[in-house]
């Protein structure tokens, strides 16, 4: 089963998207089926689907929605309103443009993009969960044989994307191939996507794992218990600079003083290279009650706030590569997204 | 009401330690009657009572328990127990051991031991809280006016003392002098004592202030909108390094990479110099279902197991300076707390 997928209904041939919700796992696995735009808006807004490259399928397929529900003029103003749902991974509004490029030349068109879209993430997908795999053997070669521990944060598998994901992906071909001895997920406060999503995604391939608390990562890595963190991203910026999941940056600072290596996984729809530096990424606040209501519960005094950034900024020298479907680019070395050479593919890729 | 105390009953003239409930808070501000050494490990242990002050009034007070309830024999028995019914926070052997020292004089010696303990704590925390106001003032004089922005883990108020505390009790200071300007309050996984303890001492202030998800912290002081970092400590060996709440030594990288001062606020007796270095400290492990299991949710997977270390590490050399009741020591400048130099205060504190 896909965390996103399209079907043709059998109800006057009009289409519609199937997603799990993600929000009710691990308890239930449930799928729902998303026939307008407003249900995928609340659907982006309620995190029942997310990931950077999950929206991207999302945004594109929203544009269909509305296409098939309206003339262009509603289509249009359907898919703007879905263009800026989330703002900070740059895959939604990449998605939707797309798609949206496609909108004069009717339904058929529009829904071809989202499908090549869709396609092309799972094989995105398997090309960074390979070259991720090959980066990881160059990197730490004395440490394969007798097996990898991989620190991660957020869910960036098959949930985050169509099937495979990113660098939760990349772990999986670890686990694959037989070089993976453990796997540490941080919970990730304030949803709990890694003890929720991750965990279930790891127990069902078997893979060894333990979740932590976010703030026990560093000190495991500086214990020399941890060989590599691999990240996702929602949006890299022409020089580097990665935004993911609150609590990736720290991680970063981690891995610097510990002397391990910190790869961000990610396609090559999630650099932005409209955008020159981090600071100018919108980091969406999600408020308040995310962080002080935990099921059901109100943890802190009456009238407590909370600052509640969904994302953070890592700047690109804490970044020992970024693995895509087409490159690896190391940004600690100064090599840039934006940079033609590193553009090419290294077949002998070495730090 | 003091967070922990000592009452005499009208009971044949036996005393109790007297305590607040802090799993119960914030919700109820319930008082508990503790009688025998055993409902007192048991405290401790389910973290009733909690923070390195308070834990080392615990242990003197729990040896006076020990010594009207039996003999010589049985009450050295009971206080062994007692020592060690958590590892990590020096501040309860400590407790213990000063005691057992008068344990051979009778009840009365213990007991009179364990009230200066008390007491001592109350002065120390006052010395703490303007020793630390005035560590700040020389460190940050321009920012003074404007109202510092402080961030801090855990809970180390007057709830982890007997009054006052260590690390809150010097922003608690700098409120009352009118330089405040906003907490940002760690929430403090896995038990949510930053969320629940910190927030309610800061509401009963009336200080302003924000929680935070912990992983959260890093990316505002990368942001620019944390002037200084504050912790408490369980221990401090002879070197410096200090063992707290987990997630301090990730603040500490957080801290020198947006350059602002990290500082420790403890009591003398939390420096161990028994202890050479940081490494050699007996880190508690909590188990899996302080970290999985949250206001009775299962959040994982059945199966999934956690790491979960009570307390992380913070080298030396990350450091700004530890505050203490009776000097300044800075550590990121090779000052040592076994340094006889060091332990003279130096009234004209620079950094």
């Amino acid at each position: 089963m896909r965390a996103i997928d399209w079907f043709q209904s059998d109800q006057g041939g009009l289409g519609y998207i199937s997603l799990i919700d993600q929000t009710l796992l691990p308890d239930a696995l449930t799928t729902l089926q998303i026939r307008t735009v407003d249900e995928l808006i609340e659907c982006i807004q309620r995190l029942a689907v997310r990931g950077a490259p999950a929206l991207g399928v999302a945004g594109a397929m929203g544009v269909a929605l509305a296409a098939q529900n309206g003339n262009t003029v509603t289509a249009r103003a359907d898919a703007l309103r879905l263009r800026v749902s989330r703002p900070t991974a740059v895959n939604l509004a990449w998605g939707v443009d797309q798609a949206l490029e496609a909108l004069e030349r009717g339904t058929q068109a529009v829904l071809t993009v989202a499908l090549s879209i869709r396609d092309q993430d799972v094989i995105g997908s398997h090309a960074m969960a390979k070259r991720g795999y090959e980066l990881l053997a160059d990197l730490l070669p004395e440490k394969m044989a007798s097996g990898l521990n991989l620190l991660t944060i957020c869910n960036t598998g098959a949930l985050a994307a169509v099937e495979r994901g990113t660098a939760l992906g990349v772990i999986e071909e670890v686990f694959l191939r037989g070089n993976l001895k453990n796997v540490f997920a941080c919970e990730t406060r304030p949803l709990f996507q890694g003890a929720r999503l991750t965990a279930w995604e790891l127990s069902n391939m078997g893979a060894p794992h333990q979740t932590i608390v976010d703030s026990a990562a560093n000190f495991l890595m500086a214990q020399g218990r941890v060989d590599a963190v691999l990240v996702g991203a929602d949006r890299i910026t022409a020089n580097g600079d990665t935004a993911n999941k609150i609590g990736t940056f720290s991680l970063a600072l981690g891995a610097q003083f510990a002397g391990i290596p910190f790869i961000v996984v990610a396609p090559e729809t999630t650099i932005d290279c409209e955008t020159a530096t981090g600071d100018l990424i919108d980091i969406e606040d999600r408020g308040t009650e995310e962080v002080v209501v935990i099921n059901g519960k109100v943890m802190s005094p009456a009238g407590t706030t909370s600052v509640n950034p969904a994302f953070d900024v890592t700047p690109a020298r804490l970044i020992s590569a970024i693995v895509t479907d087409q490159r690896a680019i190391r940004p600690a070395l100064n090599e840039l997204p934006s940079d033609e050479v590193a553009n090419e593919m290294t077949a002998t890729f070495r730090f």
